[in-house]
């Protein structure tokens, strides 16, 4: 492990709009305080940061939120911060990271974290991290973490691998990817789950940068000219050629792009207390709850009042008879959500997009 | 009626805590525009200026309000201000009033009116007040105004009327009072509605100064002290009698300490579109609502939501599935409270006061 070329990969690009409107354009989730002290962003930072160096820790967002981000991370040299040329979610994105990192070195092992997700056990992340990365440098592998479902979740993709083939490395058992699942309907995602033998994609990878480039020419050659286009131009330098280059890479994740075209995948359990905390009520979750279940940023008091989750930090709040609300007050917006409806957040912010004089609550 | 002297007094030292967070002990129900464009105190005396000149009109509060009142009513004249010594409901304030109209014409006709109700017909609130003053001007009795009751309220006092012996003056029909009732029980409240000759008590009375004296001598001897040494302090002009002489006055309302003592009370039905405005809630009958119910001060995006009421002015408010709140953003505190609930509102008012910290939010 000591002797190993670690790069971890930071997607920081995420446009999220379903912490409306404490989230906007301009201040996505990852740059949010609502699971912990820090902003999502330096948290994923600090997380891996026992395992990579700054000097090999890799943000790639587009240009606007690589602005915030080198605000938020002052002391990243700032080689760290890799722009995308325009956004076309993690394929495009991931090619480049893992092509720059390729140029330096092939054996040199990839981490790529989402920059938005909450790990409430850290130490025991590091451990598989470090069993991740072993396995990604011992196999010719793609390694994954899979979240051991809760509930048939049909906002999830699904991971399904081979139970009976596991092998322990560095403590962690692997198991050979059977298939990468879409989102599924309910009765799927319920087969998945009496199965025992589906995880839910966390979108965390480990690869080495070489097998990377083999798996895309063998598993992805559509993609080959793409790579070839991005690699020539990180040699050459110009924006104007990787600009180019990059618009070759087609606008798709790279689980859809690559990931299930592939054979040597192996995926482990995350069982680091995980989640993308995917909207609001996620967070009645996560922050301490008074006796009455009510979770509050900010001061709030609460007559007949439960459930509830509120941010509205340096205001009082007081609620009165209330249940299953999502209270967040944001500026000049405030949001009054049941919390069985937080998934129409996001038709909130569509809906404004619509009236021009609403632009600017977006 | 061109050659009466008519006084109107505004009672304009209410303290509801009803209307917080936007109405404070700083800022009560009268100084807010949650009625109409103007705050409810100008809003009064507006209303009746087409039969009260700016010289004959008396406001009447504490220090702390009369400093508010006249910087809303900065050309009124000074003497138009009358300090409470201290706040001791409206019997002692009105003793005090009238006797100031008394001492310069026992003739005059004083018109009671409070600060902080909501009159939708301010045309018929004239025809009915003229018609007020020239039966307190020729009978010597006090006059009144009642609403007519749309449901059992609890809340209200009602006034008990004998409806086969009115007497018309001015087009209006004034019965005689058979009594004053407090506030019911529901059962009791149900049987006044039934019965068909009782009304809602509005708080607004007329009468003439001299009538007043004679009905405080005769029906309310326990006064005479109080009233004499009023009396006495205002012919003197020393702030420190006045305030001897008004501590010597029961702290109780004008109704229990005298109206409902005295014979000679006459009530109109006051069909002017009267609203006491007495609680959150009573904003859903007053402003425009949209088609799905909710009745906004403020931008709001509604998503699926019905029956919401929101106070949150300059900023954008969106529902999304919720039913029947009221939402009120006001400075540094934010009240999300069920529609069914309000009455609670004083009651988070009472917690406030609890908590030292809470103190700055009361």
């Amino acid at each position: 492990m000591k002797d190993r070329d670690v790069r971890a990969v930071i997607l920081a690009g995420g446009r999220g709009t379903r912490f409306w409107p404490l989230g906007r354009a301009a201040r996505p989730k990852q740059f949010l305080r609502i699971a912990g002290p820090e902003p999502m962003l330096l948290e994923t930072v600090r997380r891996i940061r026992p395992l990579v160096p700054p000097r090999k820790l890799t943000l790639i967002a587009d240009a606007l939120q690589t602005r915030q981000a080198r605000k938020l991370l002052p002391r990243l040299p700032a080689g760290s911060f890799l722009v995308e040329p325009e956004a076309r979610n993690t394929g495009p994105a991931l090619m480049l990271a893992t092509a720059r990192v390729w140029l330096e070195n092939p054996d040199a092992v990839v981490v790529v974290l989402p920059a938005d997700h909450l790990i409430r056990e850290r130490a025991k992340f590091l451990v598989r991290m470090r069993a991740g990365i072993e396995a990604a440098a011992r196999e010719s592998a793609f390694v994954t973490f899979g979240i051991r479902p809760t509930f048939p979740a049909t906002g999830y993709g699904y991971i399904g691998y081979d139970r009976e083939a596991g092998k322990t490395i560095g403590g962690t058992v692997f198991y050979p990817v059977r298939g990468f699942r879409e989102k599924p309907a309910l009765a799927r995602a319920e087969e998945y789950i009496a199965s025992g033998d589906h995880a839910w994609n966390s979108g965390m990878f480990l690869w080495r940068a070489g097998v990377f480039a083999e798996k895309l020419a063998r598993f992805a050659p559509e993609l080959e000219p793409a790579w070839a286009a991005i690699v020539a131009a990180l040699k050459s330098g110009s924006p104007a050629k990787l600009k180019r280059a990059f618009r070759l890479a087609p606008a798709s994740s790279i689980d859809y792009a690559l990931m299930e075209k592939a054979d040597g995948v192996l995926v482990a359990d995350g069982d680091f207390g995980w989640s993308d905390v995917g909207a609001w009520s996620a967070l009645a979750g996560i922050w301490p709850r008074d006796g009455a279940g009510n979770a509050v940023r900010g001061e709030a008091l609460a007559l007949d009042a439960r459930n509830c989750l509120v941010w509205n930090p340096g205001r009082l709040t007081a609620l009165v008879g209330v249940r299953d609300l999502i209270v967040v007050e944001a500026g000049d917006a405030l949001l009054i959500c049941d919390a069985g409806h937080d998934q129409k957040v996001k038709d909130v912010v569509e809906a404004l997009k619509k009236t021009e004089k609403y632009g600017k609550y977006i």
